[in-house]
């Protein structure tokens, strides 16, 4: 099986407990949960991380380069705001697909761009849990049959 | 099965013909049967039409609301300078899925924006003809079990 | 009596069946009605048509001028993006009078400025269906008495 | 009778004797006397006030809400500047109407954009001494039948 | 005892009356009783003073100078669009706190700039009444021990 | 003979009944006629039409791919407002001169800039009906001698 | 002997007591003293008047008309922001000339435009009470010999 | 008691040996123990925390939401910058109050906007180690007696 | 014969040595020489210069003004930056052709606009060195019949 | 005597005989007559310079330090574009007035601002010729008596 | 010996082994080394740290105070978003130069402006790891011989 | 020997004795005898030269390419506002460094930006003197030992 990582943003942590309207009721634990059992069928072994530090995002890509095949990433505040982060995915050479629980585009217009989803291979965003669902589908075609 | 309609918005009838390094070389008729069979799995009869004019997309827009039950759109260049479009999409009672062959966030600045996405479900960019499976597939989960 | 015509513009077809909250439950044939009723009282014979295309306004407005003494135009959102529409009707010669339903400067940003109303001998927005009456109404005054 | 009050902004006591060629020949005091016959017609009782200082016609607003049903205002150069007088026009419970001699989309960029239209219930602009007459028929409409 | 002056701006005379959803339902009397109050615990005897004019509040500033050890203002409106005021407070040399009593930096954008906190000590804003109860306490420790 | 076609935009057909002082008194058929029997000249059998709506001008570019040897193109409105035309000339083969008969850069400041010549082979404006005979030309000498 | 005027705007009734380092130690009384003196030898007789309110300086604007040759005013802080006091002037048939005491192009950025000098015969800056001297040479000059 | 946490932003631990231009001669140890004596008065068991990392201060005001009734917030330099801690913010339900030594209206333009303080209760600003001390006082107002 | 200038602006010596991927093998000479033929057929004697410096440039549209019946120009760089040659040309009665080799609308974002061409009777680009000769046959028609 | 230094910038050298709409019809050498005349009133020996050279310009200023003892210079275009003159003034000792012939904050947007006018004493503009005179007028202020 | 610090920015550790189209194929190792050789011939005792973390790299900062005569940093993608090592480098007193090895201003728009070299001595950017011993250069000079 | 030109920009000729607060009191000869001394030590025959004029400097810059191996380039004022002297490095093909003796992002925000160091080599600036030495360095290790 090919290995897969799910690298959560800033505050993702505290999902399902928390402005539930915005974000919904499902926890963390579920969805990534929901990532191992949907990966196994697409021929995942999914792996999770979440983080609240810039840096530590950036230590998590790095490392993530050796031993994963793709990552769908949830960059969250960062994807408006981390330079780092952007250069990052930029410097490693397996692919990423960003994804977001809402949809940004009918959010505060700081949040309709996104400094990181250029260098990643492409954006999912809308789709509560489903956005991470969609983000291992196109992970799974970009990489071809597991 | 659940009714499902594809709109693709200007230009793309020459999909796989022109510019194959930025849209690649499949033909808009070879994405229409890939999702006419990927809709069969997921429990959708699947629809398409090709339009280039903006109000011939609102005439679509309008005449899916009593046909169908969720449709996937491509705006393509309208996605940037349509207000009628968004208008149609917010008017009407059904989802809509914002699917996108390249990855707009990497190409030019006026390409970044979306006046389309805030009033759709959500926005999928960047997976080439796999954007429309996984909008069809996000549009699944929207309405639920067929 | 003098012809006068009313243009509708996209999405209007749809008037007191969608979005209500914000456009009210009034339908397009009952503002026609009324508008026909009211022109009457002003010596007006009232035509109507609603037209969801830049292009099929942009016809409508040249037709215009050989039939109509003055015309009522609600651009809807081609107000905010159609430079087609602003140059068709500084190219004929009878006055139009530009409506709205809505207070577009209560609403978001982008519909807040008209590239239409520069044009037109003047702008009435935010009044329902009264919009319509006042514009006829302004149209008269225009022309003076019938 | 219900009572209305005209509000007319800066400048405007000088109307119908400079810059005839902008805002016409008719003077302050016909326009009002047209008003007061014209809103004898719909039921109105009509008094009027030419107030130069933005603290005045603050102040005029809050006088207002006690005594008057409705209010037509034309803030002329405070429309682009004044935050006190759309706070005011928000603080009381009575509606305004915005009017305007003059069409403010076809002149200077700094009068394309009102501050006050968001809080008025709509805005009128460009008929000349006939946008207070329309303002004062949007008023009675607003209301309901006298 | 040190003498301290309130200085509210316009529309604040209708505190606790209007739009009681955003200021809050005490009225400016009992502000200034509160005011009062507090400043006697603090060794300060308060005037207040409610001015709707822009003018009106650069008088107050200049007669200030010579009379009180400080003073406590809401701009209100003016915060945004006064650089007379903001001139008058940079003229004298006793010191200024702003006050708000709703949080600006969460309202509409242009509320999230003050022309004239730059030239003041300090602003305090989003405490409802309690910004003035903060002010005062400021005031004190700005000016020392009374 | 090599064909040409030339596709005049929005409100051209007009030309030299209106606005003559911006676009002179020459008549579209005029222009025709002279396009037709100078391109004689330079070895082109010269089609024309004229277009009003977006989506039409798009499909006139696509089918112009495979009949014309390049096209002369005035997109009118168009210019300064239209991805989906800038869209189809990047998609099909042949060259194409965009032409004006005004000379945009001195005319209101949303007509300085357009989205379809960065795809043309390059810009002509401000000759009048000569702007045409000159997109000719230029056309012939980008294809080389007929 | 042609009657002049000069208006003082908001804040200068403290010249030369406070904020000497940037506006200087003259004070108000002396610059009309000497614009008196200076007057009589261009055959004005001059009368000063300073004002802190934007509607007093437009009811001063208005009254001059009739009774002065010309103005001298200097808008201080309204310079930037009121087109009040713009569209006064222009209403105005008297000829205005601009006057400021400090060079307002080597300050804050706000400070660089003027609303009202575009409605001015000219603009003087930054000779500190020369200014003023400068001011109204100028208007004798506009006015030709007294 | 209640507890109530402070959370010092990045370089405040420098703060009394630095800059004391800007930010004064006072010691973070010595605003931590007037913020305990001070909150002893107020009914506050008041802890300190100081960190220099975007992503630590996120866990910060995670972990506080089990424990502390309230926040006083100086986020320093990330105010400006820090979507992550905006969203932190946002993301727990005990109330947050933003802190400023130093009047940031009055520094750099971008010091004059903060991305933090829409989202807590309010924000002081310019009264050094008070600035701290009003911060209690106001989170004290916010929570009701202790 | 009429005599017509070319100016050639800044860096245009270097033509068909340096960048020639931008803008071609032809050397300035060649161009030249194309020029004076060219113009013979069209009953123009063309004289060329070659100058680096605004101000020469300045000179030259002086001295042209009683020498030459009209001028193809390309201000190169200048084109983008240059008032004072925008003056020159403004100031002299012959009228003027603005020619770009490269298609100026494709390139950097500053090279989009003109500040000469709105002086200029238009403007040619993307042609490479038939930019001049079409510029030269725009001059013609200009001018009419030799 | 003192002497005195009259910088003309670009374009200047045409003054009376071009746009004498905009500029008036008084030659540059009349101009430098009346200067002479005046300046020997005012006890300056007045030299004059034109000169179209950013260059040229800088290089006059830079002889001008040990000459004369003050400089009235008309930057005409260079005033909104070069920042070399501001820096040549900002780096000699001697006092600058700038001086416009016509009302620069009445024309185009990009003649609003000024780059050079920071570093001189002040700016004089839009009275004619007379705007020389005052120039030198306030030159001789600045100096003291002569 | 003085000590010297070099403080790489984010994503700096993958040098040499990623993009090395951009970064060049030197190791960050290899960077070190030089610097450490070239740092003895200039008296300095070189030390490096590479850090992805904005506050791990305030912290450094703030450490290096103490032990070092000054700091070599390449702040990478902080650069361009970070407040916090602006005021962490502003907040101690040894001086800072900043390197980049790619021309930042030949890149990206949001590349070309630095919030941190203001705060630094100066900055050098574009020379590859030459940068990096070209900083250790600057920093002797300004230090002075060791 | 390799020969390498210096090309100094305006105003530079006025360097040690003008403004030495910002430019400190090096004279320009004093840095090209350095330069001198210094770059036989790297083995450069070192010319220099000084102008103000932007045309000369394009000049300068042509001439260079067929003398010299590269050139450390001050551009001073021209290099925020020259296109033309960036089209003149781009057109060379020698190398160009460019300097500043002052830290450019420290001083006003038009000085941020740089037209010209996207075609150099790369940027060093804030050194003083020295940033020329350190050009001249970077000079070398582009071009590699002489």
């Amino acid at each position: 099986m090919d290995k897969a990582l799910i690298i959560h943003g800033p505050n993702l942590n505290l999902l399902g407990t928390r402005e539930t309207s915005i974000y919904g009721g499902v926890t963390l634990d579920e969805i990534n949960s929901r990532m191992a059992e949907y990966g196994t069928k697409l021929g995942f072994a999914v792996d999770a991380v979440q983080l609240n530090g810039e840096g530590a995002i950036v230590d998590a890509i790095h490392a993530a380069d050796a031993v994963y095949r793709g990552v769908v990433i949830n960059p969250a505040a960062y994807t408006h705001t981390s330079v780092a982060i952007r250069d990052a995915i930029a410097a490693v050479s397996i692919p990423f697909v960003e994804v977001h629980l809402s949809n940004i585009h009918a959010r505060e217009a700081f949040r309709h761009t996104s400094l990181t989803a250029a260098v990643c291979a492409g954006q999912i965003a809308g789709f509560g849990p489903d956005s991470y669902i969609l983000g291992l589908e196109a992970l799974r075609r970009i990489l071809g049959a597991g």
